[in-house]
């Protein structure tokens, strides 16, 4: 019998037909007016959503490639930055910046816990002016499902005059950011993510500081090279062919989106990040992170006792047509991640927990039928907590 | 009134119906079962058309990022290597190389003219042992619609045992292309030239000897990493998110090239360019290159006197819905470019050709209607040239 799946990943994310079709049409030339109209309309509409006038610009290439792109632009080998590090993305942030011969100092945080102010405006003030030159720090770590307080913690970081480079791969779009008003210099987004596109184009933006910064950067880059995409950019195209149908499917997304309105984005993702905690909660699971820093797109859920997540995860694609993320790194096996991210309504997150219940069935893990569906759209239904509020 | 294009660029080519629909599937998880066999499937038709059992990695990226991703993953700062150049690609990528600090010693080509067999003799004889530890050529020069004679030139560089990277980007899937029997260490290719999928994948084999030189490569790379790649695609999958609809729409592009058969595909395209090169020299128009070189994909004309290329390009598409490029460089305003790359039938030129008859005259060169059309058929239907043996 035909099964739609109901896509429950941090990403790719669920993507409308309305959109795929959009993807559908006919190809254009990359070097035209209509490709030109195109990429204005979509950085402008970013802009918007993004809450920043700085340039934004589209490369082709998945987010890990847009914060390649981040530090290659910016930075220059020997460089010190300070990375701040809670999960599997600000860990890979930090290889990145190794690979490219950057003097790393990481300050981790135990996985499930927040990268809280106070830990930032301790180690900025162990750097002194002759310390990093750059701080890395993800928006909202994707492997536990943490968002981190951006708004708090911006202001110590700008104070400090290092360049802020962000990752808000699976933020951006679904979760308050405030990119001008937070001072961040380069912030790098994903189609696939929150704004519900196909993958294959990264969006990065690039402030006054940052530009500066890539005139003495010396890193080697050629193919995401910041100048030469601002150049084209200039006179409506990409330096190299762009991912065409992929740029036409977000401009399709984020006329969807405009349709709901940013503010309304976010409220729903705070809703239905609530909705998910509380339905899997009421299964007895456990919720991997601390609530307090609970992520609005990504729920880490602990796999119970003696069920191996993978198994789990196995058992909810294959009988119930329900695609959820394993765990990463050390955490595969143990926790099994949510994705309420972008194109999601409270629809799919019940027909997930439904799902879920039957699933735990085959591991005798047993609940009142109906129970995760109940508790979650109790919670929905409550009176909503307002979004970037989520710590009172 | 709604009239469709005649994409007649050397990229993105025109993408089939059905490739298109391909690409709109509802979204999958690009770590699950489905993603591997697509993965596997997409990978042995492309060792296939390419004639090799060499690793095949697809990366998120245009050709020129499959190009950046040969340099770095095979050379260190400070290496010598040998770039041939007879266009505006071989520059591109004598500059990558040059922006990864390696020592890069250009041998250029008047444009319009092939990088003979002895040109490559000559100059690696000047090399020696302690002399470029690579070789950096294009294949099908797209700037000039050349084809550089590389099952000549293949041997001389296998003999010289250095590493031999070649951009064959808008050549591989329509030309003769042995990557086994040639002995190409690296070489590239992307997703929206010949194989008629859209922009975003870009396809790039790797020998035995590349590996072994990926050891000992210190130049930086992650996203581009081709170690990763690997160890992912043994897992079947890719090491960052995949342009997921891109790789869909190439498995589907895959399957419509395996119904003509390489063969097919190859002759075609020798039939298709030597029919668009008499359909404009019957209208008067000199082609640029050297036609023993000519290349099957893309036919560069020189634009008549007094007529800037760009306003006729502008008159082909605003008033016939016939796109083609112009002259890149030095050749803005004095060249088109005719691609004839992919799917393409006779038909799709000897309506560019009626358009191009119909084009002209606004610039007062007539013909006699149907002139370019008659000659382009007369060529079409004559013995077929057979491919691979042009120089005859």
């Amino acid at each position: 019998m035909y099964r739609p799946q109901n896509l429950r990943l941090p990403g790719p994310t669920f993507v409308p037909q309305a959109v795929l079709q959009a993807s559908a049409r006919p190809m254009i030339n990359h070097r035209g007016p209509e490709f030109a109209a195109l990429l204005a309309a979509v950085t402008r509409a970013l802009q918007d959503f993004l809450q920043t006038r700085n340039d934004v610009l589209l490369l082709t290439a998945s987010g890990t490639g847009g914060l390649e792109a981040a530090i290659v632009n910016v930075l220059s080998a020997g460089d010190k930055v300070l990375a701040f590090n809670n999960g599997a993305f600000g860990e890979r942030w930090a290889a990145m910046a190794k690979a490219y011969g950057l003097d790393v100092r990481r300050v981790d945080v135990p996985l499930g816990r927040a990268i809280e102010p106070e830990l930032v405006r301790d180690e900025l003030r162990k750097e002194g002016p002759n310390g990093a030159r750059a701080v890395l720090l993800t928006h909202n770590e994707t492997s536990v499902g943490v968002l981190n307080p951006l708004r708090e913690i911006a202001p110590i970081i700008r104070e400090s005059g290092k360049l802020f480079l962000v990752d808000s791969v699976s933020g951006a779009g679904a979760v308050e950011l405030d990119i001008d008003g937070w001072g961040i210099d380069v912030c790098v987004t994903a189609s696939q993510k929150a704004w519900g596109a196909p993958p294959g184009l990264s969006m990065v933006t690039v402030g006054e500081r940052a530009w500066k910064a890539t005139e003495r950067a010396t890193l080697p880059r050629y193919y995401f090279d910041f100048q030469k995409a601002k150049a084209s950019l200039e006179k409506g195209a990409t330096p190299w062919t762009p991912a065409v149908t992929v740029v036409i499917a977000l401009q399709e997304a984020l006329r969807l989106m405009s349709e709901e309105g940013l503010e309304g984005i976010i409220q729903r993702h705070v809703d239905l990040a609530r909705a998910t905690r509380r339905g899997v909660q009421a299964l007895g699971l456990g919720l991997f992170s601390d609530e307090n820093y609970a992520s609005p797109t990504v729920t880490a859920v602990r796999s119970p006792a003696r069920v191996d997540s993978r198994n789990l995860a196995r058992v909810l694609r294959d009988e119930y047509d329900v695609v959820v993320a394993g765990g990463q790194g050390k955490l595969e096996g143990q926790i099994f991640r949510l994705g309420h991210m972008g194109f999601v309504t409270i629809s799919d997150i019940t027909s997930m927990l439904g799902a879920l219940e039957l699933a735990l069935r085959r591991f005798n893990v047993t609940a009142e039928p109906g129970t995760a569906i109940t508790a979650a759209l109790r919670a929905f239904a409550a009176e909503p907590v307002v979004a970037g509020a989520r710590r009172g």
